[in-house]
């Protein structure tokens, strides 16, 4: 792999110019690079369509504590087949249960909403931190999302195009893998795109056993592919990690450069630990590696995340 | 309105020999009615696909408690921008939250799993109840529908084919009105269709205030309307309220048949409370009921259902 | 019953300026009228100990919706007898579960922290109400009653003392009751006593069935009584219903002027939703209306309240 | 320390016929070794209160994941500072939180009911482990313990016994340590005590760090203490960790003796990592290891146990 650019608070400060996309779809414009989605775009997507499979990429429910899991999500029945006769209603027999999860972090299957992070006191378009309250985040939630995220979406499957099963803990990706990438699989990532960076962390976890990101490292983009992917007009990014390689950089105030650059610079929602070692699979299988992608978050005002699952058809 | 049967038990087991799928599509199978959902179906409903536009039907996660709504779902902020730095991690400020919800009932817009209920102590397919432990369902939960349900969706707008602005809470709809909202729409419902059935829920909230659907009364199905869905082949079936009318029919073992004869009998998920105003609108507006329809569960192991914002695009 | 003041803002200002404890134990204070409460108070209060009889005062975790309950209790099996074997586990068999509550509000038995409330930006002793942050409240939480709260408790029922079963729904408690109610009792509310005041809220509910207090009121205490607990030196002060009556009073700024003057003016904590008609009538078969009371809150950092089960001893 | 017996399936069910309470107090018992606290033994611990110190042995809620708190309890915010006015109710300005917790395990201070752990698919007094419902436990709750659990408590120091700060992770104290930590402090345990066990896990967490108990161990009672406990009719047995070791034996059937021995064969309910550092020290210093003490479990029907911050008064 080239040499990358050492990552310093000036570097990224530098990527910042370059990438903000602050006013650029209006003051008041709380959807970012979702704009990049037209409907011609969703149409072309829809009729790229050709054999119907569909995939679904969220990731099971993670609900067993684990090095990479420290808060589980919840399941929890409320009902069930001892005891299924509901109280005070002659005849009815059910079951039912509980779901909870905070979604942010390592493990669950979730979109960012563009008031998840904030840079010097600010959120995406200059909304001021404090705009998201204790009720609820009053600017970019998830809310501008509620009709669907329906695109084009793209695999970029890193550890094919570097010829390895998987991409180690300290690996960093940039342009060149990237573009690698591309070359691999003749696709050319464009606006509107959701781009899916696949770098095989199940494969890793199969392999290695469970890990922890913090200690074993977990591969991600370095902060150079920020204006690649602004120039590219990717609406939505996502990988079977954290997009942010871990452990966190060393810059002092730039800890997570993508999601600092991407989703409170360029307004452009950040898709984490998707599933996407069956999605490599199909795609090499196929030999395609564009589909078409629904992402359904739940309509909860003021979040500033949602699990998903995001169905992906070929 | 016709006049429809008594509802009594001897009518619903009558009704149960000529609806049930069990053992239809194996003695293994945990799909039940997805498994109308072809790659043709699938790839036909991809194609119909013409304007673009995208609609979300989940409604907003409800968190008020309110006559229909004892049991609020869950959205509580666990960082915002009055606190944002994270302690221990130089640099990251961030906004975090948490959502919870119990999903079934008569408020989150959720699909029903196939151990959601049980007739006679089985569930569908023949399944026992105790299948279902407290641990989790170990049969006939949502992950047969871990891939997303991606097909044709059709509305039927029985309050426009009636000539109302919704329906009262004491109409139960029959076949006949059924097939009045076909004809008024130049559609009909096919195998593999994901059937919504639009009631005017949210017009009538709009008209009376907040109601109690046990006091008040929610318009839903009469279960003469179960062989019409089983000849048919519908593979889930959605409205705007609960599917079965509120309160509950007097018949001591079939509190709500639909559910009893779509979801155990013949494998038919359920979608409830769904936000489908828009939608009619939108359908009324360009003269046409059917759409892609892309419902993405999370994929939980062992849930007897899932929160959902099905994703329409027409 | 004696003729009552108005409640207006007025009132209530003047109210405060005779009973306000800011300052009175240190600029630093955040126990507030716990610093009635002296080793010598204790000693004597456990001194007083005849017979032995507990009773534990909190009431059964409210998890059922009704219209005094908005925001149900939790209570969840995670494991349980159908399915005991704890995996990865020989011989481990187990039944668990998990407990959650929002404790404010009508329907759990706890007790106010005192940054529970704030009058004009401020909690109690002045700190602001901004240092009640998203991630905890970093002054006047629980945590200076880790220790307990053990000391005299006296039981002052008052419809007793107004010789009637319970109190209506529109009763507000004047001084003049108070007094009737010690007098009956031959008791005397003094420096560092927990002072309960019974009403029959659980009676009143036997008789008349499930009610909503916003609706068909709820007896508490008129806000001229704030001056004689603050001279007669409360330490913490409950009841079985919200001590403040509902519905709230109409003065723009003081809804709930006993929270107000009592936690944030005097720092005097509030018990709510006891279970005390079993105390009350214990009380009146040994004809002694004191007792030991030891509530233990739990220890959580930041925390506005916790749930207890205050356990008297007679 | 004096070589102790292996722990083998035989030699746990010689100690069960050797303590077991099923019957003892009829057959429909579900308060076991709690009926060893008369009304005279507690009136005796309460005239032998002296200085009136009070201690809370509760640990702070332990929100933070860690290797010793994998399923962390949860304080959630739902209303601070920085947005205090409820909405609708003029002039209401207040913070709300949320707790929630499965609170077994090795983190949270909590007390286990007696239908907590089953051998051979029974609890305490002989009832099936399925009386321990989806829906909550029908026999064996902690509702026997609403009243609360008043009475002496002892604290036995067992690493100032054998003169080390505290005890490693692989000590298994045997019958000899106990008497050991009781001729030291010149107290015995007697019919109806709380017996607290102090390990020093606290001061070891300071000196070496957290840790993982099933890697670094954590020390606990050997099963030849079950019949010395069965004698001294200990009511409840509480510690600074697990009371049973860490890791579980390796005995197939056995993994966790002293809860299997005492919970499930005595009906002595166990409570769990307390924090008895401070209690420790000022036994100590007052030379005193006696106390009043007083339990006071959240009234939860069907609960497997309760969080509690029991309360010392010395």
């Amino acid at each position: 792999m080239a040499t990358l650019p050492e990552v310093t608070d000036a570097y990224c400060e530098s990527l910042w110019l370059r990438v903000s996309n602050w006013g650029r779809w209006g003051a008041d414009d709380q959807s970012g690079a979702l704009n990049h989605i037209t409907v011609e775009k969703r149409l072309r997507a829809v009729r790229d369509v050709r054999t119907g499979v569909a995939i679904g990429l969220g990731n099971p429910w993670p609900v067993d504590p684990a090095p990479d899991n420290l808060w589980p999500a919840e399941h929890r029945m409320m009902r069930a087949g001892d005891d299924p006769d509901y109280p005070g209603v002659p005849g009815l027999s059910v079951a039912l249960d509980y779901l909870g999860v905070a979604c942010h972090g390592i493990s669950t299957s979730h979109i960012d909403a563009l008031c998840h992070v904030f840079v010097r006191g600010r959120m995406y378009n200059g909304f001021p931190a404090t705009d998201v309250k204790i009720t609820g985040a009053t600017r970019n939630d998830v809310w501008p999302m509620r009709e669907g995220i329906v695109t084009r979406g793209v695999l970029l499957d890193v550890p094919r195009a570097l010829g390895v099963p998987y991409l180690a803990g300290d690996v960093r990706i940039g342009v060149a893998d990237l573009e690698a990438a591309e070359a691999a699989s003749a696709v050319r990532v464009e606006a509107g795109d959701v781009l899916i960076v696949h770098k095989g962390r199940e494969a890793r976890k199969a392999a290695e056993g469970p890990f922890d990101p913090g200690v074993a490292g977990l591969a991600g983009l370095h902060p150079e592919c920020a204006p690649w992917l602004h120039e590219r007009g990717v609406a939505v990014l996502g990988s079977d990690g954290m997009n942010d390689p871990q452990p966190n950089w060393a810059a002092p105030h730039w800890p997570i450069p993508i999601h600092y650059l991407g989703i409170c610079g360029m307004g452009m929602a950040l898709l984490h630990n998707l599933e996407t070692e069956r999605l490599a699979r199909h795609c090499e299988e196929i030999r395609r590696w564009s589909f078409l992608l629904t992402i359904a978050p739940l309509k909860v005002r003021g979040a500033t995340g949602t699990p998903v699952n995001p169905i992906a058809v070929f």
